[in-house]
């Protein structure tokens, strides 16, 4: 049987149009910033040509039947991981998915979705870099990874402001949820092409304001825009780029976004990144990135230039 | 982008193990016996062998949003038919599912289920032979004909019964459903390998007896066992098989079961199937077959050691 029904199945997708969309992976733990970030990118390309999912509605269990186990969402276990990488490699292959549906106000997995991927499909979630087969699906691959304190704030106003649980709550979620964070999330970060960090402006202490500078790091696993034409490595500059090594010594590149970088400044670096987009699509450079609840930032800004860049020069 | 990343994707499918599941349907429309025929098959395999489901929970639009509509759940349009298809492909290729779930008794969308295929996948339904692509997910495709008197009285009973509907509503609902049920069920009788018609004993009234007749329809699109030799076209005899044309002109062996046919004329049909199984998978004749909420059928037990029959010499 196997031949021929596997090439009678073959054969009856061939027939079907499809074009392969883009695919991007931000993964990074509990509100390290993944839906910040990628909304920026969705609002840029716009619901007509972008397409965008957190994958982290495969739960095996709800949340009171998760009360019951010694295992967290963080872990792999307690997800159909499995489910979640067969509807990446269908969206790879530009085919709608029934996607499961959490609901993070009731803690109840309810009605699922039809998702139908467009041009780009950005993939945000716990997990997504997590097994070799998802990985497999992207085109691009991003960690957002912010210090720990800055984590552990942010998780502390969302999960009291817009799921129910009080402060006491999300502290001993958080303690509980660390060895699988360190396991199963933090991992993932050697995957990525590229590594964001929003962290407190150096020198300062943290708390002092909600302004963030950003390190984007970007390993030579994909082809980056040159921005050595318009960028030195002086760190005085509120924006720089210098060549370092990483943490396990694999040499990247640090492009340095500082908080109070000046407009000009980071419109030199955006101006460089768009400059360099091959094709140009018709497309103006998006003016609207950046945007967050109390004013525009401008390393968000440029962060998310340079992934809707990836995403256009990932367009066959 | 194409390539690799079809490549890729390919590759790291190959390296899971997985057999490919023999995957049977069973086609009919509401009320017509899919589930009392799949459960007599799937408890003679045996629930580590056999995975049975229903194709029914893929409707696009639950009870509520299909009250506004002018169309009915007989319709593909009303069904994510192409995540249906998609479902198929993947069990038959031995994958698990993330299974939509209808609630009959609510008329909601509720959370999904993990299917995992065993060695025998028993799908029934509505609408799993209306596609191409569905069609070519099977190795066995039956359709259960009932006369529509028949299946009107059992949907009538049913619906009042286990689906907290009124008589007035259930009649009222398949007269709704008649020309969705000419157009899109009753069509997918052409495609199937054995047409299987319960029908009241022919020269007796109908709703005299619950006793049935059957009269399975053997295509010449399968091989099916050889009962030539223990059978006649005399149709005096309670158990007897004709060559006949079907309504269409295509010719077809009829094997006729009368609903008082003796237990040992059904035996001697049974024990003909049997010897000719290729291969015995070490399993004896199973003893199980035909039942029913009211006692044993012989025509419904043939009627299933048919099929699973079928199921085991398609098996590599």
């Amino acid at each position: 049987m196997t031949a021929h029904k596997s090439i009678r199945l073959q054969r009856s997708q061939a027939v079907r149009p499809g074009r392969r969309p883009v695919m991007l992976a931000i993964a990074g733990d509990s509100a390290a910033g993944k839906t910040t970030l990628t909304r920026g990118i969705a609002d840029a390309l716009g619901p007509d040509r972008a397409t965008a999912i957190c994958v982290d509605d495969y739960h095996r269990y709800d949340r009171a039947e998760r009360a019951g186990l010694d295992i967290t969402v963080l872990n792999p276990a307690c997800n159909y991981i499995e489910v979640m990488e067969q509807h990446l490699q269908l969206l790879a292959l530009g085919r709608p998915v029934l996607k499961p549906v959490y609901d993070h106000a009731t803690g109840q997995l309810s009605r699922p979705v039809l998702v139908e991927p467009r041009e780009f499909v950005l993939v945000e979630g716990l997990l997504p870099l997590h097994s070799k087969l998802a990985r497999a699906c992207f085109d691009i691959t991003v960690y957002l990874d912010p210090p720990e304190e800055i984590r552990r704030s942010w998780k502390l106003r969302r999960d009291t402001a817009e799921r129910g649980y009080t402060p006491e709550q999300v502290l001993a979620e958080l303690n509980r949820r660390e060895p699988e964070s360190a396991a199963y999330i933090r991992p993932q970060r050697q995957w990525a092409d590229i590594c964001v960090q929003f962290a407190p402006i150096a020198g300062r202490p943290a708390g002092e304001s909600s302004v963030l500078s950003a390190e984007l790091l970007l390993r030579p696993t994909a082809r980056h825009p040159d921005l050595s034409g318009v960028l030195t490595d002086d760190d005085r500059r509120t924006v720089h780029l210098k060549l370092i090594r990483d943490a396990d010594g694999r040499p990247v590149d640090a492009l340095h976004i500082h908080g109070y970088a000046p407009r000009e400044d980071a419109r030199i670096v955006e101006k460089a990144i768009w400059a360099q987009l091959s094709r140009r699509h018709g497309a103006a450079m998006p003016e609207t990135l950046g945007e967050l609840a109390d004013g525009r930032s401008e390393p968000l800004a440029i962060a998310q230039l340079l992934l809707v860049w990836h995403l256009l020069e990932a367009l066959e």
